[in-house]
């Protein structure tokens, strides 16, 4: 990854969208997460073509979002996990999952459920800092001058 | 947009990723909410290729995310305008920029700050059940039968 940062771009949306802004590398971030750590594993599990799913492995590895790790050494066998910025984005997912429900549901659904509580979960993005919902509150963006 | 039920895969992600994942279309999002909501205004804003521009625009119009609007009778010029569902989106795009800024920082960014209190947001995906963020708890997916 480059990190020159003359290139960068001074949107963060942007910046991260850089890194994983495609609809296979989220899902590759899902499967794995879920523990599909293999890469016959993922190309089931989405029904990928081989050749489109190394290219979003080789990438979100550059990205730093995820580390190949051997599990055998005869034959080399290799999976996939998540660094710390790959799990960091998991949440983002559960974001976009409540979206999806809400907005294509009808159906049989996947739900996320709280282990100790039982219940599902409801995804929002609240500011930490209000502790309000992004959009109920008037927010602006400042560029860098 | 095809409701057909039997067609939808049950994981809410994917179905949200169906309709918006692809870093163009978020981007698009970004800046119509932002008020860049003309095809010359998104055109050079995003430094995109118009007909990719024409394809996203017309896919989010028609996965309902955007509606298309007229502004001007003669000659015929129309804006892009986000719906409920598009608006709905917009928390999301806070969320990877607070992942962007994070995860590949540095140099000069664009800060999102709240008009009332001047004080930058700290974009969080939360469980509004239990108000925990999410990743701090242990959780499970739970597929339908």
């Amino acid at each position: 990854m480059d990190d020159g940062q003359e290139k960068l771009c001074p949107c963060p949306v942007a910046r991260g969208l850089d890194l994983v802004g495609d609809r296979w590398s989220m899902l590759v971030l899902r499967d794995i997460e879920r523990g599909m750590t293999r890469f016959d594993q993922l190309r089931m599990s989405m029904g990928i073509a081989p050749n489109i799913l190394s290219s979003r492995l080789a990438a979100l590895t550059a990205a730093g979002l995820l580390e190949k790790s051997r599990y055998s050494e005869r034959p080399p066998r290799f999976e996939y996990i998540l660094t710390d910025a790959g799990r960091d984005f998991i949440p983002i997912l559960a974001a976009i999952g409540a979206w999806g429900a809400k907005h294509r549901g009808g159906g049989a659904l996947t739900r996320m459920v709280d282990v100790q509580t039982g219940l599902d979960v409801e995804p929002v993005v609240i500011d930490a800092v209000s502790g309000a919902p992004i959009g109920t509150r008037p927010l602006t963006l400042v560029t860098p001058e």
